[in-house]
């Protein structure tokens, strides 16, 4: 007779506390955002696109994350949508501990939608579960059509891909299909948007998958 | 009598090896640069830049760090400079360890001028010492005026900061003037280039520096 393997898991705090985080999200039936780039791709732009059309239709609260300044929670409340600043002091991604105290300035009861702007750095907050729904990556096209391909485990790790500042693509060397095709060999299953935060081309496309995601989880009918 | 505090500062591992390094390149005469970003802000086209003409002077040398890939180092040695490639695979910076194991790839006693590509990655490189004379941030003009406030450690840990892609600020809306004060609030030392590696537009200046560096460290005459 064989033996039988059993194998468990062990969480990590940050694992755990994220894992209670998904409950209380879904008990109070909130979408969770986790959105990740390098510095500069356009995270708080595409936030300041969003937002005023979301708010329309949900109640939203963001939790900006940055190593200093409440520059981009400044720029979200601007918009009327209610805003925590976690300032990390160096340390270079969110951890699910500092999603719970944030929560505090939110009343979940009311919450349909919670966006999380991390930390500016496509490495490290790619590893750190928050108890998010989906975690979205921006790419800018200055950037480069190699960094999906450079940066893998974002990608991996990503439910969509956002490809920024198309607006400049006829000033730069920057092959759109190639970038996707990279994202795509490294996960197959990866939506990808195409969107300029000057223009507001696309940025519908990312509205409209934000709200199906929204009405999934839910369960609710979309009116 | 008052007393006499001693205070000894416990070397990292990092540290140690980084300090160990530091002799190793001070007695061969080896100027060794760090430089540091985000993904896509222009590491290696600047090194495009630099290198040819560098070349016909000095023996130098390139390390690149990247999560995955051989694709920097592949466009450094088309340039005819031997580079080593490390893959860190997930890890978000370099550490001196890997410095040393890259060594091997060079010949110390000819080599002038070392260049440490680390990975595109704004916030974990800054804290790590590599044995080098200087760290070299580059900002692009894409990332926004407000990047030195928003990521202190590394322009604070920097010895010049490079504002690159200024080919493309009549695009965009990037105050030049704002993003240097913000710079040399944190760091008032702070030598600071603007180029563009399309136009070539202030590479001569970054170049002229790096020369002044390695005459300053070796005390040999500048022909």
């Amino acid at each position: 007779m064989g033996n039988i393997k059993v194998e468990t898991k062990i969480l990590t705090k940050n694992e755990q506390k994220a894992k209670y985080l998904r409950m209380l999200f879904k008990e109070n039936n909130i979408l969770v955002l986790n959105f990740l780039s390098s510095p500069g791709s356009g995270k708080t732009s595409l936030l300041e696109s969003i937002l005023p059309i979301l708010k329309e239709k949900y109640n939203v609260g963001v939790i900006e994350g940055d190593l200093a300044t409440e520059n981009d929670a400044e720029r979200i409340r601007k918009i009327g949508v209610t805003c925590y600043q976690i300032n990390t002091h160096g340390a270079c991604h969110l951890e699910s501990s500092g999603i719970e105290k944030a929560l505090s300035s939110f009343s979940l009861k009311e919450l349909n939608i919670l966006i999380i702007e991390n930390v500016g750095n496509l490495v490290c907050p790619a590893e750190f579960d928050l108890g998010e729904d989906y975690k979205i990556a921006l790419i800018s096209t200055t950037e480069g059509e190699d960094k999906p391909i450079k940066y893998p485990t974002v990608i991996r790790n990503s439910s969509a891909l956002i490809i920024n500042k198309t607006d400049l693509i006829p000033v730069l060397d920057f092959d759109v299909e190639k970038c996707k095709a990279y994202a795509r060999g490294i996960n197959s299953s990866l939506e990808i948007f195409e969107t300029s935060c000057k223009t507001k081309s696309g940025i519908d496309n990312v509205i409209n998958w934000i709200e199906e995601k929204y009405y999934e989880k839910t369960g609710l009918c979309r009116s």
